[in-house]
């Protein structure tokens, strides 16, 4: 699915820092991220997460152009997706990232300047070494502006994460469907995972559990065979078409569920409908999370979450997270997850649904069909 | 592979920050990567990668026991899987992760003290938090140290690297050999991928490119048909045991390789071994750098690397870093990946090959055997 043809039109992302300048009076503004450099400077480098000290940076003076620095290794690959024209890089070890950034930031009158920067992301050592190159310069924290003017998508983007969405829903049913009875927890997630590659994703993370394993957060499949009547949950994501994400969870049973588990499944996907049906534009994300957290009690499950999903796209927990402090108003284009989950101590079973909506002036638009009742794979 | 039965054991490895804070007289330690949280706190929190803000700290005062301090979601899993008696957990988005960081510091005696941190990893905003909380303190950067710390291996995770290493080998040669003829070049990966997980590994990355974008550091495979006669190589790695990496490279063709392509993968298969040969107790990690460099020159091949291999464990590229300008001095049981890289320009092709080598005191076990020749595809 992916594809080295198309460069990324960064123009419309870049004039959102620009706008977030003007509302700040900032001079201008460096972002640090993967997800945030993918974004804005329409460059998608997987070694910034799992090569930490590879730094990269997108920088953007008020009112002109911008600036990409990245680490020469990159350069090659950089120069086929991004369409900023100024691209500059540092040799690794040899120079210090930072300091070239420093170097460019004053070569574009940024020092001395007040200066925007994703300090929640920015590395302390980055960020020191920043304030003492670029003497009389105040850094100042656009985490929060940053990841929200990347919460509304354009359409080609909602596209992508409703193909995404499908794909990775059809591996989590196919799997189940296909899996032979005998199996392991291994062979399930490694199913899944094929299935997501076959359908063009790159796996990106995968929670696969059975039993009173379900009730840790984000266990690990195991060796361990599926025993007939146990409860397993899948929750799991894979990158497409270069940089947008998936995540999706479904819950089920080995061989016949119980009546108890199917009531317990239908009452928490009550209360993803009313996660759904709080989705309309004007409302606050905090609303959702309250929402939901009253149908927990209204079907009497116990509720412990702090929160209860959140925006997708670059990245896997974006803006707006449906927490109850969150007081960012939905817009139509937002695309969220719903994911509530229920850990019954008694039973020691947890149960988790996710699927995808975007918001829409009609209401919420489902990308993926939530599950009408626990998934079943063969005993 | 994975198994939740084994707890870490601890003590060991938070001795070793003991012996840092000594060295440099600190009052206490913070630690916040996951490299870093993984090893020296015991616990595994994937999310760390994946959900940046969802911060997690190992805090050491001197002489004295240590803190984990995670997210509440991920306190059952953490309580499963380290030894360190005293885990406390904050509620996401309730409470900010850094202040409850900062009043455990408190708690533990260090406001107002000399405290190290990694701060290439710590987040700027984290920082300037901390220090506003704990007036008078110090946050003096020990990232060198905390790396260097981790690089000699025990006897068990070498056993650990050896056969995800192994595994990683086995899963490269195994896909060349059955892929079927007419493959594309995502049909390589993920049967790549799908092999890594039969033999244990959760997929980590996956460099995959024919011809002209093999040139390129880290692309990804495409649906582009894997033509004869054209050059490929794969560079990929997976978690083995929750929390070990493997990352190996090979370069190969579809049907039979040209005299001048096994020519050239002859000469840089003569620079690795240089590598190897130079891999020896109480000689500098830049050295072994050099040995590489000057037989690229030996064998007229051109020569662009700013490293040439780099230890491996928890972290893809960890100290010491094969680098012109590190002087690390080598020590039985580091373990390194030699991994030299050649562009070919005019015939647009990149060479590159990557195997893992125990340094020891009778010279370098190598774990992975190079390879021989170029791999083959059927055509």
């Amino acid at each position: 699915m992916s594809s080295t043809a198309q460069r990324a039109t960064t123009g419309p992302k870049v004039a959102k820092l620009q706008q977030i300048m003007e509302r700040k009076n900032l001079d201008g503004v460096v972002v640090s991220s993967y997800q945030n450099v993918s974004y804005f400077g329409g460059t998608y480098l997987a070694t910034q997460n799992s090569i930490p000290d590879r730094l990269a940076f997108l920088v953007v003076p008020r009112g002109q152009a911008p600036t990409l620095v990245v680490c020469g290794i990159e350069t090659r690959q950089v120069l086929t997706q991004t369409d900023i024209a100024d691209v500059r890089d540092y040799v690794e070890f040899a120079e210090n990232p930072t300091d070239v950034l420093a170097r460019v930031l004053q070569e574009r009158g940024l020092a001395g300047s007040s200066l925007g920067v994703d300090a929640r992301r920015l590395p302390m050592a980055s960020g020191d070494l920043l304030k003492e190159r670029l003497r009389g310069s105040e850094l100042v924290s656009i985490d929060d502006e940053v990841e929200l003017a990347q919460s509304v998508k354009d359409r080609s983007e909602i596209a992508m994460l409703e193909s995404a969405a499908q794909a990775t829903l059809a591996a989590a049913e196919e799997t189940a469907a296909e899996l032979p009875p005998g199996s392991s927890e291994r062979d399930f997630s490694t199913l899944a995972f094929l299935k997501l590659m076959q359908k063009g994703g790159t796996p990106l993370f995968q929670v696969f559990a059975t039993g009173e394993r379900t009730m840790q957060a984000h266990p690990e499949s195991t060796e361990r065979r599926l025993e007939p009547g146990v409860l397993w949950r899948i929750d799991f994501g894979a990158r497409f078409h270069e940089v947008i994400n998936s995540d999706l969870a479904r819950t089920g049973v080995v061989g016949e569920p119980s009546a108890e588990q199917e009531a317990t499944l239908k009452a928490l996907r009550a209360t993803q409908d009313a996660g759904f049906k709080a989705i309309e534009p004007g409302r606050r994300a905090g609303d959702v999370f309250r929402a939901v957290k009253d149908e927990f009690k209204s079907q009497g499950l116990p509720f412990s979450m702090p929160h209860i999903g959140h925006g997708m796209g670059i990245g896997l927990h974006e803006f707006p997270m449906l927490e109850p402090g969150c007081d960012i108003v939905l817009e139509a284009g937002m695309v969220l997850n719903i994911e509530p989950m229920v850990v019954m101590e008694d039973r020691k079973e947890a149960y988790h649904t996710e699927d995808l909506a975007e918001v829409t002036t009609a209401g919420p638009r489902l990308l993926t069909p939530p599950q009408e009742g626990l998934l079943r794979v063969r005993a």
